[in-house]
């Protein structure tokens, strides 16, 4: 790595000194400083544009040349840049930056669109995703009012409908059909914003200083997301029902289960408030039964969510339409397009089936709702009384150019293709006697671990070593990169088939990694016997 | 407008019927379809990446023609969308879609980068800033954690310590000095992070239920955005207090006041929690005394945050330093570098002096805060642990390029133009006698009415003119775009000066539409007399 002056080299000079000698100065009010002409001029920015794209168009070029995860230490490019901002630029300030992202910060990344990137869950990047971003970033509006854009407002509602047809959603969560839709960042910020509603809502009826007696509901299974999003909005953590599930149900929750829990909170003096279902665990995949525990929910007025932020992207094939039976009955439903539906980073679609709930509690104007329904939501929508924040992005562009330039075709193709392949990892998982898949893959995230515990040497170790076997998988530098997840006292490896690039060699060169590192760590197991 | 056909032409095709076919037909395990190879073509990319560019760069350069604000009524768009996305994309969709945003779109939007953009605050463009943007779009990676994207967390965290010190802030705000920064989307988002770091720390310290006897304080001058913040995190409305400004005080809160309304809540057995300070108000640009309200907190153990969303890039100028003395008492400390600081939008920095309280708070790891100093937000951060979502953007690389193309000293002449264009059209609204500034000055926001209630009709009369003065101002089809405010009962106009296109003429030609329009209207108002 060149030296820390390559990074960024001159020194701001604000030494105490030179603070004051420019106050004095400002006391006898400087005349006009030149304006710098290339903050905002067409033709630099045209010239540093084309320079952006042809970075971006080699970056995925060449893709699969980088390790998937650098190797690296913390520190290694903190300590290396200077302690302070550039006084004025260097020569060249933009190529010479250009040359920086490519030759220290991209090989300090992990590559989140490699065809090698098998952890978490996908960010799932499109050239049209990528490209609307770069088109709403250009023209830089605010469309926290419809006043404050108009296009930008009504392209939103179209397109949040769109999108929910697509998934097969219910009518009564789309505007077409009374409900509405909008587009987040992320599914924290979602669940959080119709927690606060179903708060608001409950709190009116029950007594507005009784915030001590709400409780929330979800599975064992279920997201930090939504308990960070419980603690956000005040719910204390001893209201917070985390129902156990089990292996035999395939990790979903029980309606049995849920229904003793509210009952007991009932007789307890307590209010059940909001259940969380979800379609699609992060650990796992597995889907809660929509229709049974809404209803339980609805015995007990509770608002009911569901959490979609993966498999939401699967119901836009109509095999998979049967897991959001019961929709019709929830509350809300939201999704990350960013995950796995071809829109980059950030794009989180929440549907609500009572847009005014929303605006009643996190609007600026209170008196809102009670304003006639031509006004709530369907003629004029006004997002910003849709989410925590007031300013928003544009986020509508990069969805709407992803379905018009794939359709919903394109985009159906685009899952197959993935949960396809992910049934091929798990057939070859299942061929080899060694391993055994964990958890039912019913999308495209295949759970497996080393089997024969016994043979291992019981549970705990081995958890150890399949921990290790992650740990060496990963370490590959042109392998692949998998993640974990540990349920019940389970420790399992998380092959997650999403990024865009992924093709079936990838997979079927990624499982002759994880054979051989296997193959190793169970021979040497064998010698030190 | 051409026919809905042009803007998206097909039908997705699932009827009823059509579900029931393809379930049937997946029953059997359809064979995999073929995917499209140019999802994330590198080559497709580079030549559809061309096209925006050159779209986005002609925007930039036409800017000036666009009226800033559109002529249309609701639905305009919508109405003549179709209702569902495309099943397959038409033929050149890319470049149809592009041809749609430059003939549909761009005209239905507000022009936030028009050089005659006036109104709210600005959302300040740059090149640097937008083409950080896309580049972040194209790498798409998710900085949640350190390990999720080394370079992008450590790049975070140097970055946000050059501008602290550009902004002259304390540096026990920053790594440097054992507090640290972090990237949000926006305000709204960085006071609900820092109050529920607060709420936890005081609740932990008296008792884990009493969140009904926590109070918040703001003047009546905050912005919405706070009252939304304490509202999401479960605190009663009854228990928000908002001190009165006055005019002769320039719309500042009274620390006195403060001190009265701490000691009140307490004699009732209430606990002070939380104190909103503001340094440029939404309304008028007005600021708080931070030492003298941060010593009346103190005294109650009540976090202090000091919300700087658009004044906090004055810092950037040792003239306006002062502006923050006291600030190193403060708990926190926000400001929108998307607002006036050439980031395009979303990129609200946020600063704690006590990281492991966030994390502690937001954390996923409970235990974390048992950790030892060096792996509490020095070391390794995982900026998840820091806000409201897990998932995160790559925000750092605009601002990045910002003070690396740019420079501190590029900063401050663009910041300080937009000072002097305020300071002149300060100057001819005083040199008319029809017109008076209706709040102190300071930054680039003035606030200006016709004058002489009582020649007009009184007060109330008066706001009804000087409301019909803004809408005949931004009704005039290349006229200027500007504002209101209504402080205490005095309705006002709001020219914030911040466009990075904006340049003194444009100044002086918004005047002249002002005067036009003023003339008008007075001149009918004698007639009618």
């Amino acid at each position: 790595m060149a030296p820390p002056a390559q990074i960024c080299h001159t020194n701001n000079g604000d030494s105490p000194n030179a603070v004051a000698a420019i106050r004095v100065v400002a006391k006898e009010t400087p005349p006009p400083p030149p304006r710098s002409a290339s903050l905002l001029d067409a033709d630099e920015f045209r010239r540093h544009g084309h320079q952006v794209i042809d970075l971006i168009a080699d970056y995925y070029a060449n893709m699969g040349s980088y390790p998937v995860h650098p190797s690296v230490t913390p520190g290694f490019l903190r300590d290396k840049l200077p302690a302070e901002a550039p006084s004025r630029p260097e020569r060249d300030a933009f190529a010479a930056a250009l040359r920086d992202v490519r030759d220290h910060i991209l090989p300090g990344l992990t590559h989140w669109q490699s065809p090698r990137h098998f952890a978490h869950f996908p960010a799932s990047s499109s050239a049209a995703g990528a490209l609307g971003e770069a088109l709403a970033a250009g023209i830089n509006v605010l469309p926290f009012t419809w006043a404050a854009s108009p296009a930008a407002t009504e392209l939103e509602m179209v397109v949040t409908d769109w999108l929910g047809k697509a998934l097969h959603l219910p009518e009564n969560l789309l505007f077409c059909g009374g409900g509405g839709g909008t587009l987040l960042g992320t599914s924290c910020e979602a669940i959080l914003c119709v927690l606060v509603a179903a708060r608001e809502k409950k709190l009116a009826e029950i007594g507005g200083k009784r915030i001590g007696d709400l409780v929330v509901y979800s599975s064992d299974q279920n997201h930090f997301a939504f308990r960070k999003a419980a603690r956000i909005a005040g719910i204390h953590l001893d209201n917070c029902r985390e129902i156990p599930t089990r292996r035999d149900s395939e990790f979903a929750m029980s309606a049995v289960d849920l229904s003793a829990a509210m009952k007991d909170d009932v007789d307890a003096g307590l209010v059940p408030l909001f259940l969380c279902a979800t379609i699609g665990t992060t650990q796992t995949g597995a889907v809660d039964p929509v229709s049974e525990i809404c209803a339980v929910a609805a015995a007990h007025g509770a608002w009911v969510h569901v959490d979609a932020a993966y498999a939401g992207s699967v119901l836009v094939c109509p095999e998979f339409r049967h897991l959001a039976d019961g929709v019709e009955a929830a509350d809300s439903f939201s999704m990350n397009a960013h995950k796995w539906l071809l829109a980059n980073t950030d794009c989180c679609a929440l549907w609500v089936r009572q847009p005014a709930l929303l605006v009643a509690a996190l609007g600026t104007e209170q008196e809102y709702i009670l304003k006639d329904a031509a006004a709530e939501g369907h003629d004029v929508v006004d997002y910003k009384d849709w989410s925590v924040t007031l300013t928003r992005r544009l986020r509508v562009l990069k969805l709407w150019l992803v379905l018009r330039c794939h359709g919903v075709e394109g985009v159906r193709e685009h899952v197959r293709a993935h949960v396809n392949m992910a049934a091929s990892f798990e057939r070859m998982v299942r061929a080899d006697e060694r391993f055994e898949v964990a958890a039912r893959r019913q999308f495209a995230l295949v759970c497996f671990r080393l089997r024969s515990p016994e043979k291992l040497g019981g549970e705990k170790k081995a958890n150890e070593i399949n921990r290790r076997l992650l740990e060496e998988v990963n370490a590959t530098s042109s392998g692949p990169y998998m993640s974990s997840a540990k349920v019940g006292d389970v420790y399992m490896l998380r092959c997650a088939i999403g990024s865009t690039l992924t093709e079936e060699r990838h997979i079927t060169e990624a499982w002759k990694v994880v054979q051989d590192r296997a193959a190793d760590i169970l021979g040497k197991l064998k010698s030190t016997r």
